[in-house]
């Protein structure tokens, strides 16, 4: 076992031990579903969104995450003032920038959130992760159009120049913090078949994030063990909501023990 | 195989090839579930609600779905911007009027949607458009207690004064240009046993009519697809939520050569 | 078959032919599956949150549910406007305090709430009902850390001092109306592995107190009903998902007959 899958499986273990509270402000379409997967990860989920409580809900927190998912001017006041009180307790921000560039208000927002935050995490996919890192991205609504031609230098230098990690979703995930570069290559094609999967991945890595600071281990071990339950919950799918009722399952019986065995994290070379 | 059966079938083509993204600003009960119905026909759902964005989606949408469930002023006010942004573009607008008549608020908001855009198509049920056409309606907050004693007249006249295809949800779904009157014989009692389904196959209806401008057969083909989903469903169901995880399964899966088999849809004489 | 069991039994039966409406200003977590559970019950869910409208729908409504998770001031606004139209009707208003305690906005709704509205029912877990009855409670977000040392006292007392039907959900759930105190020994662990199961238990309760007004027994109904059908859907369970859905069809498919025989309803002696 390699000692990236055995930190992984560390790290899962602490999450059920400690049960860290993940607080998200977060898109309405997914609220149930993160929720939910957070939950069967071993941790415990708060969705808060009022400016009036935030900061008392996330001073109890592990990490916190932002979505800018059906966004409000009201909901990213309250965005900045989660984080504020996050970066002042020193626990991990994972932001999911959902929809940058497709409207004025998401990629304003994203800025400023940018300026005014110190994020430990982006995760995104190729097209929000493209406008973000100024290679160029494409996309149709929320969904990205296309795939990204050298993600594994964009995550690296997008993660240089924001002090951040970089997580690039894709059929081999993509991982950097300025230096490292690691291939994530557990998944499955069913993941974009049904809404809210990169934001239940996102909440995921916030979880590994609480209880493991070095967060490229915590980004990548999210979407390993986010990744390893989807190939698990293939073989019970009939279509994409059994497949999705299948991956909640598989999230809360996948085992640190099988986390270790089956992620297939490695480091990417020759950049 | 009728010709309304193929041109329905191609029509279910076309929107897996083009996959057009489909806008909505809708009730927060359904919110996922719609998203994901979207998605499972094959187009791209957004959820975008906040005036201020609005209109960018709208701008890279093929179709716009309004529902009046859990509404707000604010989201009225971003139906009106949305709403502007399509008829500007010539994109259709589908109506799922939820609640209208129950309360002050839904049916000002309806009447005001009416006056200011051009709707291409209004889905409702018995209650609803029986408020909507003035031949009186009941509802309970917002289920329907009656049927209503001649669908067809009635969608037929109010389509004619509204100049919009109207589409009456029932054991029998009616649509009407105002001219042609059609039944959709497919469906199941099962869909009247969970939330929302309604408000899927209005997103269904919106799919459909951004990529087939004869509005009543697109209203006519995702009811019947819809329907014909609903009655592949049922023998994997052990109640409602069994029942509800078949039906976005079979949405998926459902074929456009067996909706050409399967399609009930027939013109009404006689009226 | 006991008295309380048949009395449960008889409730249940009534909500099957009546449905009743059940009017919810709830958070938008559970708005989904709080409002199935109260169709799969056998009443009409309604979940209208804009002071605007809330009164129209609260005078067609049999119970109101007033819940504080991911509270606002605004939806603060229209509990309150909700509550007076109840009181002044007569129906009997079901709250569940999520997360009170943990932030400043819900302590002080929740302290609002009843001070100016007669509340019929209060459910919360051990650290909602300790925050509120001042034994001591300790929250993680919205999840209570520990158990409660003596909850038959503190349900009764508490009950006492607020003049309604306290219940505190737990292993044995108990129930009081600061006189009789009940246990409700059905549930199952499963219920604790999936998000919003107390916001479902307390729609189940309004649902039971829109017909019938002895509150207490109302409470005890509606919790027995819910442990039960979750320990009949346990054996479709392959995990917490699987468990949801088997849950909400087993909601639905659950008889009166059966709840009669399965209620596992006891006075409580020895306070």
């Amino acid at each position: 076992m390699s000692e990236i899958n055995s930190q992984i499986a560390e790290a899962l273990s602490r999450i059920r031990q400690e049960r860290p509270l993940i607080h998200h402000i977060t898109n309405l379409v997914v609220l149930n579903d993160t929720a939910n997967v957070t939950l069967h990860a071993g941790a415990l989920p708060v969705m808060a969104h009022a400016a009036e409580e935030v900061a008392e809900m996330t001073d109890m927190a592990g990490a916190l995450v932002l979505n800018t998912g059906t966004l409000t001017p009201a909901r990213r006041e309250a965005m900045l003032v989660a984080g504020r009180k996050s970066n002042e307790r020193g626990i991990p921000i994972v932001l999911d920038p959902v929809g940058v560039g497709a409207t004025a208000l998401r990629t304003q927002t994203v800025e400023r959130l940018r300026r005014e935050l110190r994020i430990a995490v982006v995760r995104g996919n190729p097209g929000e992760i493209g406008v973000l890192s100024g290679v160029g991205g494409t996309l149709k609504g929320v969904e990205s159009l296309q795939g990204m031609r050298n993600p594994n230098a964009v995550a690296r230098s997008m993660a240089d120049e924001w002090g951040a990690v970089v997580a690039i979703s894709g059929k081999r995930d993509i991982v950097s913090d300025g230096e490292m570069v690691l291939g994530v290559d557990n998944g499955h094609p069913w993941l974009t078949k049904i809404t809210g999967t990169g934001c239940m991945a996102t909440s995921v890595i916030a979880a590994f994030a609480s209880v493991e600071r070095d967060y490229l281990m915590a980004a990548a071990g999210g979407l390993s063990y986010f990744g390893l339950a989807a190939e698990l919950a293939v073989e019970k799918a009939n279509g994409p909501a059994s497949f999705k009722v299948a991956l909640l399952d598989q999230i809360y019986n996948l085992q640190p023990e099988q986390l270790a065995k089956g992620a297939r994290v490695t480091a990417r070379a020759g950049i």
